[in-house]
């Protein structure tokens, strides 16, 4: 599958490598690709502009600074990113953690934005390390998917699996509006990783004994 | 040890029963104790007005909705709650689910209104049929602590072990303002109940695995 990946920070070179690993054909798009392309930490990357990578993918994925999704994301052509999937991994707060849009999420903003893409809200609960190597962890933890569209989140669903992410540990929240509750989760993402040391650990949620 | 706690809802009436089954003397706090005695399902609880309540406990819980919390607790006498510890459980949620207080937190709300008393935060993250049987899940879910008093927190530590928490279980926070991460995942707690069709589960934080 084409992958345009908005972004050159870590996520985006975390997802970019997991999934080129996987047989996908990735690009990275930045603001600056002539620059960025020098940098030591995109060597092995395509690294094209912003409306280039959304022109490549037939699955775009936001992997940019919440704060500045929307504005990035519009140098993308309409033309190129109607009707496609938009999987969105950012986060909306701003530098010092407050909430830049506290009662609303960004994966909502951008659905809201570009109401013509099909956006799924995905990994917003782990950091990029654990995004591409969940069997890194001790043990199976849980990721959440929030979009309104099922045949979008199929596809993210598939796409997560090439990451390791195994169809048992997938858990579909419903619709945009609960991607609120995978973004504010970085609240307690940050106290967390605060107290044990490390970014590096998921949550996994753990149900009900069955009734015996 | 002796137990005030404020509310008479399914948290007050669980956290009740499950310490007075450990052995402590619990009471709960009502703005109208004879109407709320009278209430089939606080039969066998001694039920007492709010000022009262906070009187009594030589540990003080706020069990009342949030948007009210702060209102309530202040009809509890200065002198009574001065150096106790206040273990706060409620979320500060609008009955829509926004946050009515989006950049901060109940938890920080009540210490700020209180500078007295020693405020930790747990229990945000569960229903009140977790709350007190942690063992009725199918493996160990972690449960967070956040204030700033260690003392209040070791306190709370041993109160939560009462309920069936152990030690390996509760994830220290740190100050206050980490109390902003339990009451944000009230969104993804709610995202969660919904997909999987109940709200009895817990999150567990999944560390990485030890390097061999």
């Amino acid at each position: 599958m084409r992958i345009g990946l908005v972004g050159t920070g870590h996520v985006a070179r975390a997802l970019g490598a997991g999934w080129s690993k996987a047989g996908h054909d990735v690009v990275l798009g930045s603001r600056s690709p002539e620059e960025r392309r020098e940098a030591d930490e995109l060597k092995g990357f395509t690294v094209v502009g912003v409306g280039e990578a959304g022109a490549h993918g037939e699955v775009v994925v936001n992997a940019t600074p919440g704060t500045a999704s929307v504005d990035v994301l519009r140098e993308i052509d309409a033309a190129d990113l109607a009707g496609k999937v938009l999987v969105d991994i950012g986060v909306g707060f701003t530098e010092n953690m407050d909430l830049s849009d506290p009662n609303y999420s960004l994966g909502e903003k951008i659905q809201a934005a570009f109401p013509e893409v099909r956006v799924v809200k995905t990994l917003a609960t782990v950091d990029s390390v654990v995004m591409t190597a969940p069997e890194s962890l001790e043990g199976p933890a849980t990721i959440f998917l929030s979009g309104d569209d099922d045949a979008a989140k199929a596809t993210t669903k598939g796409l997560l699996a090439d990451l390791g992410w195994p169809d048992a540990s997938q858990l579909d929240l419903g619709g945009i509006g609960t991607a609120r509750g995978q973004e504010h989760f970085a609240l307690l993402f940050m106290g967390v990783a605060r107290a044990i040391g490390s970014y590096e650990f998921g949550i996994r949620v753990v149900p009900q004994r069955a009734a015996s």
